[in-house]
């Protein structure tokens, strides 16, 4: 499927540098371009390859435009721009709608009948299965689970303890969603369970990556809202709270009952201890551990960047020494101050 | 199903100070709760939201019991009272004894009558299943695996090698136990696998979180003992053993061979490099390193809590000049040895 | 199955010190070795139990074998030599060619004569599956999927993605190759999903453990070459690109398209940012960051092993007056210079 490059301007409202007959079928990326594909340019670091390019057409800004040898579609956003476009060229497979033979279904569960799914899934007892929601092959969709409209389930997700997904919330394989949260209480030597009595509600337009899990509540809900997006291997504790178009990158632990406000960035393997409170718009650079609730928004940190060993080793070694050193200014000044020049 | 607050204060060993006959059938937060809920207060964080509870019933100790606006059950260990009456009201699913029919059991395999495997389970050759063990839907129960009594397996637990679990193990989805541990031998260049042959062996009352995984001894076995509680996404490698009771928050990753003590508590991110011999009752706190074997109990960090992104930027600036730093203090201590004032 | 010990020097190269007649059957650890078993020798930590090992043969090196009380297989790398008879040894179960009856096949898959497929499984449309590969129960392999000769996928593994394996790889349990990498666009106020249109390479020869995710690239492909050896819940983002023989440990986190050459040594739980180049033959230790490119061979680290708690909680804060440390010491080097004695 091709469009051509006056249609592509009209529709997603760039302004057009070329010959509005040709055509793009493929999206590629600046250096492997070829005739009929469509590229872009957002981030600066690949401006180099932009003049060298063989693609048909480059989505880019106004300030790159002039740079580029072909054809461009000036955009705002070229990035956004270009996940719309590629979203339109490569729509990903269809999927018919029905239940998959070997999938095992419980009478009592309600499917819409616009809504497919794979070989060998199960869906239990009560749960519903919204309009278009496609449930891959693999998936266990447990007792009460309630799956939005136009969900993508790929292949392999578990989601249990009735939990609840909005619309067009996009689950990747390995996922676990509503498992017992961690909880214990110490007594005589040895640990009592904690019965984990919540569920877990996840707002639409939520995407969870491969291999995360979303732990139930102890109580009330571990709550996803709108807009959220997970990256792979996050560990979400219970009650945990995320507010809408926080984004988290991957290998990230929230331990629980802790809140993450909205708009937040939070970088890859942070660690967030529990019963924190994280306001709007906070961004936590990657290996940081927030051990603090942070109430004003800005930009936290903490990682050390790694060194050539045998430097750390001596920087880890006056680390640990630190004490001693600053005794020994202290000495200094008092000695200084016992004795002025 | 409710209870009478005179039955749970008999059952359960509490001084009840209220009305014997009111009764309750529910767990809440003292916050949510209302009329028919019983709220416990064990963290004094949640103090505040006692005065204002319309809760039935508090569960809580004698020095919060006379800030109680309502019925009080007495309990020198509040939480753990609370675990155990919020089992009784909230006892969980009913599951039914017997095989589902599109489970695929292989013929050697001996299921206790009592046991129960669900949808699409696989039990493989010489598997042992005990007496009321639950299998979960799309569980894959590998050769000659032995599962004790009354063990529940979530959905979507591999339990292989030949791995063997005492009675009353708890695994959520997603958990792998049994892979093989990551072995390799250079040669030449590159990497010849060493075989990974030994097992698993998890004892009675473990608990195992989400998505964890725990692999097989390469000679030996990998050891879980009784009492243990793994958190979800756990890395626990081959040849570890972990001492009865101990707790290991979430995406904590313990390297091969190394044996940690008997009640431990081991903070979430935590990592353990390998053959390092932890005694019992050590405390690590949460994204610590530990790289030395610990032979004291007691509580031991690693982790430096962020801070905002421009004075962390100067911290570690002037973390990585220490060197420079300590040399300009020792030519300070030269220069007024010799000049003493 | 037992083998003369001059068998095995034969066929092994190894010089044999003792009876050629003697025969052996299993490995074993030196302490835990009984007559019939093989042992080895080759981290010196362990030379302690050689004295006293009832093993049949022990393998190790020329500068050991006079220390050993039993006959010797003398190899000068006893650990690969041990690696290559264990393989011999304990060839692990025979698993027959051919479909399960409960496994569901697309019509349009192409799979080996000689390969197998376990309970469950699923073979989705246009997907290869090579000559004596074995697919494990439960396993889902995509539309489009190459599965190469000789590949062993445990339980429960996912590839999707149109991902194509080399030869030879072997996957465990809950490992998810292909799912979409982390890109979103952002637009006004919300994020918008960039479509992830790349796929998966898999060299020859690759290992990966158990719930290690590989995501799909965004446009090009993620690649794993050849020898690459991952342990368990790895994260390799979008676009990496890790060289031959290169060996991660567990926990380690890869963010998008940066590359990491051959013969490279990852720690565990160490976190690299997105678009770095790191050389050939680089070594970082466990729990550092990477945030730089790394352009010479060598070893890198930025882990600080944990201290008892309150020792720990001086030198942070210490760490965290650097700034006003530092700035003490310049008065006292303004003093002096001001008033040099």
């Amino acid at each position: 499927m091709s469009f051509a490059l006056g249609e592509l301007a009209v529709r997603f409202g760039c302004e057009l540098r070329g010959d509005p007959e040709l055509r793009v079928a493929h999206v590629a990326t600046l250096a492997d371009a070829v005739s009929g594909d469509l590229g872009f340019l957002a981030n600066p670091h690949y401006r180099p390859q932009l003049a060298a390019t063989r693609a048909t057409v480059v989505v880019t800004d106004a300030a790159h435009a002039a740079l580029s040898p072909v054809a461009v579609l000036v955009s705002a956003n070229p990035y956004a721009t270009y996940a719309r476009i590629a979203a339109l060229l490569h729509p990903g497979p269809a999927i018919a709608a029905g239940v998959h033979s070997s999938a095992v279904i419980d009478p009592s569960a309600r499917l819409a009948a616009s809504a497919s799914v794979g070989a060998l899934a199960v869906i239990g007892p009560g749960a519903l299965i919204g309009e278009r929601a496609r449930i891959g092959p693999g998936c266990l969709i447990g007792d009460g689970v309630a799956i939005g409209a136009d969900c993508l389930l790929h292949a392999g997700v578990t989601v249990i303890a009735g939990a609840t997904l909005g619309e067009r919330v996009r689950i990747h394989p390995g996922v676990v969603i509503g498992s017992d949260g961690f909880g214990f209480a110490p007594d005589a030597g040895a640990w009592t369970k904690v019965p984990q009595l919540g569920s877990v509600r996840i707002g639409a337009d939520v995407e969870i990556g491969a291999n995360t899990t979303i732990d139930r509540g102890a109580i009330g809900d571990t709550v996803i809202e709108a807009g959220v997006k997970l990256d792979n291997q996050i560990q979400v504790a219970h009650n945990v709270y995320i507010g809408a178009h926080t984004v988290i990158a991957a290998c990230v632990g929230i331990s629980g009952s802790t809140r993450i406000g909205a708009r937040c960035m939070i970088g890859g393997a942070v660690g967030i201890v529990g019963h924190l409170d994280i306001c709007d718009d906070v961004v936590v650079t990657g290996m940081s551990m927030v051990s603090r609730s942070i109430g004003a928004p800005g930009i936290y940190s903490g990682g050390i960047p790694a060194e050539p060993a045998p430097l750390w080793r001596r920087l880890v070694g006056r680390f640990k020494r630190l004490e001693a050193l600053a005794e020994r200014v202290r000495r200094q000044e008092r000695s200084n101050n016992r004795n002025p020049a």
